[in-house]
């Protein structure tokens, strides 16, 4: 079968409304990408060095990928997912081209296809006959030099590039690549906490010793504790960092004071802890996070609500992140009402709340930052972003928030070829919204104009203080 | 920018049936309006005075407008919102023109643009530019005698207007608007006891004290409290109202026998009670409220789901209603089933069920609605009361219930000249929908025809017996 | 009022797109019906009896037609509905035709109007001065040979029917069908434990007596009731069983060790359990129903999430099934997850999870269904097996876990005329949603057409078993 990327594509049905798609999209299908949250290792682009293969590049890394793969009875192992020793890698892709039929319909096949045809001018599905044309294919691209990680990161626009980091790191690789000359974008890291703030998290003690060990501060110490955060914070902010990422099962926030939080600090580091002391511990330190954000200014995203690690056996023989991640009912009012009380009107605090859960995007998160200040609307993300999960976004937050109170578009990937995929899929779906709204004279032409540009620009660059 | 009402603006976009809601909508666009929920103060009929200044019709009081300004940064201070004394009104109407972007896309910047298109010959949007014009021309036209509330009023072809009331209001004011023959329209007040029926509203104590004390009832003794009540909307239905409105968190119900209720009210007066026992004295008052609606004819509304005064700091400095009300999840089938087993077959028995979480639309309100005779499914109310969410709103209700489980459009405004952009949003949303069943080969058109009508006309007035 | 089958009806607006839709519908519209859930009853295909009259056959026996006409004030007993006597079947029709109205739009009307058009050649609609006409026209087709149930089972085209039956049925129905050389369908029992697995279901302990004495197990012994439950499930599966079918209120699970289970089997036939404790219970009977599942093959149907039986008065007035079944707020990541730690990666294992509450198909339905693969995406059931929901649901599911984790469709009906008509509603619907995802540039129209019939064909044989 053939594959093709249609110039129209993901623009609404109606000639009148898909034309005036089409004009919104080509005033901002070569802006430049600004990537403020993601995945991707900054040694790949520190290293430059040559993509190994098409199932490196493609198929074992991508958990969205290996999932699907997975719920049709392929083992994790036979794809080289997670920390399995993989195989031939032109057997993964065989097993992954055979079964590319289950991928239709579905974002992670819209952005292979995105990539398949765009780079490496793929013209044909994948299926049990191409794969190995295409494995090759693939291959002889990948040799060339502008396809190096760098080129592509120059050819794809990118601009400002947030990578993801250990608040231990040492930032080595965003250093180099900062003083590299033959290197001008912009690659910042962002300060993710989560395991040194969650008692239930394994090593958690370890890892804040380690942390006390590193900042000089007093080990046991629960002022200590918040004094080493915030000079790592300071790290962190020194080279570059703009955002703190926030990847908690709930987004519980209470207000403790010293005495209390001091006490459960003490017995989360002797592990001597209930579920529910874990739950305050963790709510009064995203409380503190979001004081921290107030203070230094580091933006606060929040990205609540998935049950990680769904199967205890994947996990214990691949790891995290093998595509058993699951969304969960997520709610916002109460749930962030102390820090609001506490911080929710500070100026120059920056919160962006993302949800899995798309029913807080009309009854909480849209009213919420349609009224605070200090908070911005995430893109729809994980599951939720493709196509019509975006438009139901929109449908969902606009009518109360405007569009004026988003955060722009955030890949939030760790599959590189498929960030100009996503950023062009977001572009368009936001003409195709725009242009429906011009269609139902709901918003002028003019106005549609200004909203699709300051989307991509303007928007991301105030929410990310870029 | 130019600022255009589009005569087919929320139609369906395919040619085919946007003719159709076009003919569906021309039927019904001047029918008149039945307003029977909304909050208008019925002294502003009854003074007939003119409209002070752009600021006060439009922004100050309009906590939907106010927010979003807020959002952006605007102190509620400088808007003259809530308790604060205002400020110049140009200032403030300045600050909103220079915003006026913010409203792109949201239900406030729709109803805005109806009225400074449909009454104010406006044709420009507002901006930093125009504000100072726009003011002058809005201005110029409140000086008119036909832009006083009564002209309006007619003007807008409001058949019935209730408003929304204190139980010990003397309904004064209705009582001299329905007996003067100049004003031959109806206004009709609604009785909203919630003050007087939840224990952790403060001043409760009190407040009860007043009603006993009002109706010669025995103080402090549940019985008397009751028959309070009753005797209070009995006032009510002499001075015209119908309906009985609950502003609820959670629509819990739960019947108490006449020992446990009576002995809870003597800690309520007391204030020694905690969560849960003011949670069942609520409940059991709500089924009590059913009850008494079962027996005096009084339509209950039920409007749940809210968490009021979310900002402690903004409710401190300004007061209720000022834009930071947020929605909660909301569920219906287990809250309301004691008082459904109590009445929910009672004949004559009307209970309309709001919701602002719109996931209970297809889940539980139209399965409710679509079994119970008593209940019927209100309008898309306040954050859902917009064109996308509508629309959702309808295909969510409508294979369940049909449409003939409905209470018809409620526009609940305090806005008074979002009136009839609310019911016009309402006829051409309607249209639209029906507009594509007819496409889609599910209605016939005449069918369509004859639905688009007892939405705004028969509905309304069997539902809420006017 | 003309009653019309429009043949484009369903299909999307957008002529291309329309036009797109009819060609996928048209590969797949006369494609033998596979129907592997539903609540026919076998007796009606073995004593193949005329139809008695339009009251039996469209009104008393299909309680989303008599919920609408309750909500409208029609007494269940004047429908002859759920157990009440019944009424002169021509006055019973009456009440229906003379709120004809009431079902526009609604998932009833239209499979009512599927029926009346294509098998009675009714083009009026009903109303109360063509009843009278209508209810002779379909008496005089009744009467006809090929109005015969076993003709119109021909007719339809239905090639595997399923049933829902009782453990301690014997299939007497079955085996008469399947061993009659006249009839040469598929009609196959399916496993309904529910009332032998839940301690508050009233007479539980007297239904697991009479299992225990069936298959001869030792009553009240907790191992002699699970293998007497194996045991009647082996009878099932000689007798054509491919599933079985669990219709619980939550679908919680919880593994329990074999004696705090024997424990809670012992209080649970003395009646001795508290909500809590039966919760466990059931919870602990589920997952060991899936085991059973991984060990003898029958796929697992789970259908959560329903209050039965709301209305106390209308339940002992007319019993089960008449209209007052609500849909509650339902989730399953956590909820299922025992479960599936201790089966979800088992090799043949094959759970379909229905829902009634739509939050959940997005949320984790498809994340589920995306990765284990014993997990399988039920069609949308019940309160959304209607046009729009459909939609909603395609558009839920498919962005996160494509086609090919779906299970096809499933009318799950008790009225069999609607059979076809649901089916063929399904058909459309799927051929609807792939003509947009076509014109959107999203899936090719080849493999558009394929996935049109694997929807009907390749997937329900394969996650049927059949």
């Amino acid at each position: 079968m053939k594959l093709e990327l249609d110039p129209d594509r993901l623009f609404p049905a109606d000639p009148q409304t898909r034309e005036t798609a089409r004009a919104l999209y080509a005033a901002v299908a070569d802006l430049p990408i600004i990537s403020p949250h993601g995945h991707i290792d900054p040694r790949l682009l520190l290293d430059d060095e040559p993509f190994p293969d098409p199932a490196e590049l493609f198929i074992r890394r991508d958990h969205y990928v290996t999932r699907l793969l997975h719920a049709d009875g392929v083992d994790l192992a036979d794809l080289g997912a997670g920390t399995s020793a993989g195989d031939d890698p032109r057997a993964i892709w065989r097993r992954f081209a055979e079964r590319w039929h289950l991928f239709a319909g579905t974002a992670s096949g819209y952005w292979l296809t995105h990539a398949f045809a765009t780079l490496f001018d793929i013209d044909v599905e994948p299926d049990s006959a191409t794969a190995d044309v295409l494995y090759d294919t693939i291959t002889m691209h990948l040799a060339r030099d502008d396809y190096r990680p760098r080129a592509l990161f120059h050819h794809f626009g990118i601009e400002v590039l947030a990578t993801t980091d250990d608040p231990l790191d040492d930032l080595a690789a965003h250093t180099a690549l900062a003083a590299d000359p033959a290197f001008p974008s912009r690659v910042l890291p962002t300060f993710r906490p989560d395991a040194y703030l969650d008692p239930e998290v394994p090593g958690f003690a370890e890892r804040v010793e380690r942390l006390a060990a590193m900042e000089g501060t007093t080990p046991g110490d629960f002022a200590g504790y918040l004094e080493a955060l915030e000079s790592r914070r300071a790290y962190f902010i020194a080279h570059g960092a703009v955002s703190a990422d926030h990847g908690v099962r709930e987004p519980y926030t209470v207000e403790l004071d010293e005495a209390e939080a001091s006490a459960l600090f003490t017995r989360a580091l002797s592990g001597d802890m209930d579920a529910g002391a874990a739950r305050a511990f963790r709510g009064n330190m995203l409380l503190r996070m979001a004081e921290m954000s107030s203070r230094d200014g580091l933006v606060m995203t929040i990205h609540p609500g998935v049950y990680r690690n769904h199967s205890g056996t994947t996990f214990d023989r691949f790891g995290a992140d093998t595509g058993h991640d699951i969304p969960l009912t997520t709610t916002y009012a109460e749930n962030l009402r102390p820090m609001l009380e506490r911080v929710g009107l500070a100026p120059d605090l920056h919160i962006v709340l993302f949800t899995v859960d798309e029913t807080s995007f009309s009854r909480e998160i849209a009213p919420l930052a349609g009224f605070y200040p200090s908070l911005f609307i995430g893109a729809p993300w994980w599951f939720l972003d493709a196509p019509d999960a975006v438009q139901r976004f929109r449908s969902a937050v606009t009518e109360t928030a405007g569009f004026y109170r988003g955060a722009g578009f955030i890949d939030d990937t760790r599959a590189f070829l498929s960030i100009p995929a996503r950023h062009d899929m977001a572009r368009r779906l936001d003409a195709a919204f725009l242009a429906r709204l011009v269609r139902e004279g709901r918003v002028s032409i003019a106005r549609a104009e200004r909203i699709a540009t300051d989307l991509v620009d303007s928007l991301p660059r105030k929410v990310f203080k870029l």
